[in-house]
């Protein structure tokens, strides 16, 4: 049990430099006892009505420094003060703010939402085992209009999609990568020294003049997943998840037109779906 | 991999009166092989295209005796005519319409849409391994304005919640069961005469002349469990999420006025969420 | 200016039994002056923190007798307490709790979320103007699987929808009348006693054991305007909306197969939208 | 009537270099009798798929040169192809691709979703009437932390809010205005040339050094407007609507602790909305 979507904003400011983290935070428990289901016995649990407040708590006190850092920080806060709690996850997201420039330069206390991706991060323990650490962005759409195909498929009766070679690649990523076992990374460092973001643009859209061709969507993911774990060396494991959407080359025959790929429909339902998870033992499941 | 949200309807006729089921369908499929992840080898790959035509064909063949009949249908096909899947999973959710009636007689080809709690189904299977079905029931928003408190509850420096013994429990119900391996059961047949659905309201809300007083969400969500596991044999394991709507009585005394639990206002975000999954054995997890 | 989506809870006893009303208001008004917008002066500004507690104050007081009546008695309030209002319009939507039954018998404090249509009403006036009422419902999705064509329409080089005599009719509606200047109505008694909604369901679908053959989405219109105006003497006007998805009869040919209307594919963008206002006088806008 | 959300992608090459315009277009008609909603005589219906099919040919001959061009293709179509219509108004809404870019390097053919403001046209025209061009960006939303206040409004004993002279402003906003009759303007031109997005964001955030202090949402609105007018000479009449959210200071004293504006709370609903037109002659109206 737990408190869902716990939001507010962390304003720091410095001299009259504002910065703000909006974040959405959800944080679980698991007690020792299930009396509470069994016999209406309240007499362990914590009110998901304190767990807000510690939340909150929590943010005035020591602030956001990193997504993660915040997520770890409320973890072990339960872990410490709590015996009877023998699990705790916590997941925050973060409000994509970003900070206004006007001509250039960076405004003092105005910003923009840009929901281009959304970062988010998890952290989760168990009673006596290791305070395990995710990171991930989410709800990133990405389009190449070329360097795509499908061919070479396994093809029986209920086949009807031609093979192509060049198709549009659309999709919403979804990327979750585990940073093992808690240690005293700089998680901001991290994202913004190796890049991850860019990482993940690059191996889905290639080379600014010329692209990389994608032979599929699975070996898209698998890319991706690729160059992050050899540029990111603290990362572990690493998942993606691509949902595309198809973009049907209209049929204008009927209508007297010849259509060379310049009408595309999408199509939203249903959409194809595609996932992996990748270690650094070659461990692979879909 | 595979493809989500295949939306279609399948209409049965008899005579002039017509049956209508509409469904979203989502198949994922694991093969034995990664290699069109790591080699862009799709020899193996069934296009998530096929899969959809799978699943209409199947349809138009079959019916849609039941949901859950129909996800079986689906994952037998693709063990038995795939020999490089090794997995298999069909989600099936059923769009709420529902026959009009008029002065209580029933139209013969009229239908409303009644999202009171959608049903939906699951099967899976592991080659070698059973074809496990499940079944639930989600979106369903119950409330009662009386006979629901919280006390006794874990107390330190962070709580600030009052104990109450008199307030509105509201939320939104996820219910989901098992039926084990799969035997040939009538699923249609269980749903109605064992009335599971109505287990779910008798047991959130009590007799209808005095209600039940219920101690906590997690004691309300272990009542449903219980009852349906005591009514419905076949059900072996069941699993309720409750995400809770806090109604908040508003303190209008700046206003001059005092307010009896009369006016409450919806608090959205952040909101509580409790999940049990009990099985025959007393195995229990939060 | 004004305050949107105030929502609460007005729940109402009697002995034992519960009585609820949860909505969603939505208040506006237009002030004598533009000070505010122009140099910044707030002096005639009723804050929209005000204009909320004000809705919920007359909650309280006079509770909500029907939603018409509450949507009245904000807007004179606002007429007579606030000089500088020359306009004020508010909107009330209600929350679809229904009353829970087990086996027949009604609950005295259990209610379930059923949205099968939402009922709406506004009320506005402008000073020394009459106060007018509208009511309404919306998302009220309905389906027909045969009585309804499309045929005889205009045709040329861009036509390439076939003529066709028995499709599915399914869409979403929006109903919305005026009852006129405000008069002494008791708005219930209009909705439950000329079955308004009923009327709706009867219009689209036709008798149950036949149905009734719809030439167009724009005769279902009429059809359902011109009963309502026939059976309820107080509408004075009334806008119905008709915003259809199409369902798709899949050629199945490809796959070997002859679908004789069983399987349909919804096609859910783009839509078609049908809009008509008719009142008493036989004056008509599309 | 008419047809809405037609989705489709416009790509267009030059050389190896991709552009792409995805847009959502409603078409809507009057026609010069309504026969078919009284009669069932469809002979002078256009159906909703021609029109579907016309804006998709236009598309693929014309190309989709600025969003307003594309709309006023689209009604001078309907109007001269058609003497049965008497009324055309279409509205084009631009799904908000960006060309990637890699270390400062634009990708010829990638491009990523960035909804940071979604651009939008309306074209309308009577038969014998002007043709009239709308124009505007939605879904914006802003946030300022400080230089924003509200205070000397109006009070009574319904009032509650304090005053205060420093707050969050958040909001969303919604721009629409007109350039008039249609005149062979190069709309993109005006777009970028005059900067309309970088007005509305100074507008609303003032100098990036030190802000400018907002006394109401209105006087922001205002702002803005009055900014627009004086930079782009082609716009005569404009429109804004800001949706603001509430960031509620969170008391913590009850939690021992003091909170300087450290941690706020959104608050999403209820939210306060003001709307003003305000055209080239001070015309307005709120």
């Amino acid at each position: 049990y737990g408190k869902n979507t716990i939001k507010f904003l962390r304003l720091h400011r410095e001299g009259k430099k504002h910065f703000v983290k909006e974040v959405e935070v959800c944080t679980h428990l698991r007690l020792t006892s299930a009396q509470e289901y069994l016999d209406g016995n309240n007499s362990l649990v914590i009110p998901t009505d304190t767990i807000k407040n510690i939340v909150l708590v929590l943010a005035k006190k020591k602030g956001i420094p990193t997504l993660e850092q915040f997520a770890i920080d409320i973890c072990k806060h339960f872990m410490t003060t709590f015996c009877q709690v023998v699990y705790v996850k916590t997941y925050v997201q973060e409000v994509p703010w970003q900070r206004l420039h006007e001509n250039g330069v960076p405004h003092i206390h105005s910003f923009i939402y840009v929901p281009d991706g959304i970062r988010f991060c998890e952290a989760e323990q168990c009673r006596n085992g290791p305070l395990v650490v995710f990171a991930g962005i989410k709800d990133l759409k990405l389009m190449k209009t070329t360097q795509s195909g499908f061919e070479g498929f396994f093809k029986n009766e209920h086949t009807t999609l031609p093979e192509r070679n060049d198709r549009i690649l659309c999709g919403e990523l979804f990327c979750k990568w585990s940073y093992g076992e808690y240690k005293d990374f700089d998680f901001d460092c991290i994202w913004y020294t190796n890049k991850i973001r860019e990482c993940i643009l690059e191996a889905f859209s290639g080379p600014p003049d010329c692209g990389e061709y994608s032979p599929s969507y699975q070996k898209t993911v698998n890319s991706i997943q690729m160059l992050i774990l050899s540029k990111v060396s603290q990362v572990q494991v690493i998942e993606v998840v691509l949902n595309n959407t198809f973009y049907n080359v209209l049929d204008m025959k009927n209508l007297g037109l010849t259509n060379d790929k310049e009408v595309l429909v999408p199509v939203e339902a249903p959409y194809g779906s595609c996932a992996c998870t990748l270690g650094r033992k070659k461990f692979l499941e879909a």
